[in-house]
């Protein structure tokens, strides 16, 4: 029996029922279809999924999805909206129409279709089944994953070059005669990334000041002689999957300072990489690197290390299992990063982030790209 | 009194609050605050929205957010997380210490936290009140997504000049002598629009047979003498906002049914604008192209105009009002589109699609991008 029936029949229930749009992580796994709008999925117990869709989207869920397809005509809507006008009540009564007595919701359920359906069956709050599921990597998704680090690091590789090659005046890098901005950076690797079917956003190229603060996305002109960091993480439109790398750099000479912690940094991350393996908590490994920073001299508190170690990736860009203080013991075939990072207000900030799977043998680095401060 | 304050001192409740990432467009919409992690966002009446966040994070909604920021720490969670492991309850418990004994939640607040929220207070599900303030775009709102649509534009201008400086061999267009795909034009728009800071998803390029399912977003050769649609709807990254547009074009020589069906389509658009004032029902609107259809001798069901004439456009790319047989009365201020479409399984489909916003005089148009069948 497949894991999503045996949690069904487990909570008594006699269907799982979704309402998301497949931006929800959970239904693009279950379903394989993409669309805008939230639509519904149900399983019974050692049946396929269906989705119920409208009639307009039928001819490519039935080429797209994995699940069976079911029109929102055929499940009755119109029906019910002649005399049913509050749509969740609506949605409700056509769900209720289709799967038994009881059914089991995923924590994200929205509220007013829980109360809705309530009305017809009773509702029970499934404690992440699927996300679980999705914790635990097929071959085939281990494979599109690799695939979407390889072009994220030839899309790192476009902006390292960019700054490699850039020259210095009155501390400003230079690219064809022009201040050589953030904002060039990114677009340039964007462009590489689509090129090969990616989308980024949000991508970190932040210089200077700006690196203390481990979120801000940077703006403007970099700087020599500052660190520069930058963390990618795009997904591929195709199969939803994202990747998540991090490199810090420096054109010129970074002060002693960031000198050190970088070299802290990239041992941290070595260590932190050993210590995975199936079976040992994201919570110890999360510790080893506190500890290993603690003995350098670093804290891990609102200045130094002020993060999680690392995550999980998937169908979303965090997603279980945590490697940090609340990480349960990770699981063979789960895809993670290692990123350990440090930030100091007035000096600055530098992070170095690899992605890889998690196996029973150790941790089976995705990551090829070099690290290099000076470049 | 500001309409959230207004919602919640009507339901009786002492605070509104969202918990979700700022891809739900309310928490974008009333936070500014972009983030993929989901995080709490409550508001008192007559208060500044508050945010609730990771000490990590604090830097950067200070400067970003319009809502005022507060430390998942300042909030007692550490201390809370010491006695409760469930995540769910956790956040239920800080929240219950920031808001009173009766909040407001939106209809898609996730159940698992409405439930665990239930033991704190009395949860109250709000209808829509959000979506509404969201309805009806500011001036500023405005401004914002007729910049974007300048910008879809000229990339659907890159999109088709592709075509129309296509040669046809054996029936296929061809560009520096190989054959244009729908992934090259996708390309090229996509490149255009990543310089103007805007990313696409989904985008449809589809020829031939394809065109009659308005979903499919095509793939492979475009082929001349067939219709090709082009459907862009990109968002710009740094406001969020959405553009949309649609256009049919064929290189050669059109079927007569397809000339046809694209002279009934221009009148069912041209029609259909005219029909748009603030206060008319989207319902109204939908049924007098239904019915301009059936004069011209085209059905609106399964086959022919198979789906609503419009939707608003914003922060989502389907959002309020419905201009369809649900469409409510439209508000001055919306942004909507009109998008009449004709499909028929053996001929193939054809599309038109404006967007532009709900005035008391009538619909002011942002799309200016020609109507050329042939090119």
């Amino acid at each position: 029996m497949d894991t999503l029936s045996r949690a069904v029949r487990k909570s008594g229930a006699d269907a799982y029922v979704i309402y998301a749009s497949s931006r929800d992580a959970d239904m693009r796994y279950l379903t394989q279809f993409v669309t805008s709008d939230p639509f519904v999925y149900f399983k019974k117990v050692n049946e396929n999924g269906m989705i119920i869709i409208s009639q307009m989207e039928t001819g490519r869920a039935s080429r797209e999805s994995t699940a069976s397809v079911m029109t929102r005509t055929q499940a009755g809507l119109p029906e019910i909206l002649k005399s049913e006008k509050d749509p969740w009540k609506a949605t409700a009564k056509m769900i209720a129409g289709q799967v038994g007595k009881k059914v089991l919701v995923p924590p994200n359920f929205p509220v007013a279709l829980a109360n809705a359906l309530g009305e017809f069956c009773t509702v029970v709050v499934d404690n992440g089944t699927v996300a679980a599921i999705r914790e635990k990597k097929s071959r085939n998704e281990i494979r599109a994953m690799k695939h979407i680090q390889m072009i994220t690091e030839t899309a790192m590789g476009v902006g390292v070059s960019l700054i490699r090659r850039s020259t210095v005046k009155k501390g400003i890098l230079q690219c064809d005669g022009k201040p050589l901005t953030s904002e060039m950076i990114k677009f340039s690797m964007h462009s590489h990334l689509l090129e090969h079917g990616c989308t980024a956003v949000d991508t970190i190229v932040s210089c200077g000041e700006e690196t203390a603060v481990p979120h801000i996305t940077g703006t403007g002109p970099l700087h020599a002689d500052e660190p520069i960091v930058i963390d990618l993480f795009p997904c591929e439109e195709k199969t939803g999957y994202f990747a998540d790398m991090t490199r810090t750099v420096v054109k010129g000479k970074p002060s002693a300072e960031i000198r050190d912690m970088y070299a802290a940094l990239r041992d941290a991350k070595e260590l932190g990489i050993s210590q995975v393996i199936a079976g040992v908590s994201g919570a110890a490994v999360y510790q080893a690197v506190v500890d290993f920073f603690k003995e350098r001299g670093y804290e891990s508190d609102t200045r130094g290390f002020v993060h999680n170690l690392g995550h999980g990736v998937g169908l979303q860009i965090h997603e279980q299992p945590t490697v940090g203080p609340a990480g349960r013991a990770l699981k063979a075939g789960s895809v993670i990063t290692i990123e350990p990072g440090l930030y100091y207000p007035g000096i600055g900030g530098v992070r170095l982030e690899d992605i890889g799977e998690v196996t029973t043998k150790g941790f089976n680095n995705f990551t090829k790209f070099p690290e290099e401060l000076i470049v």
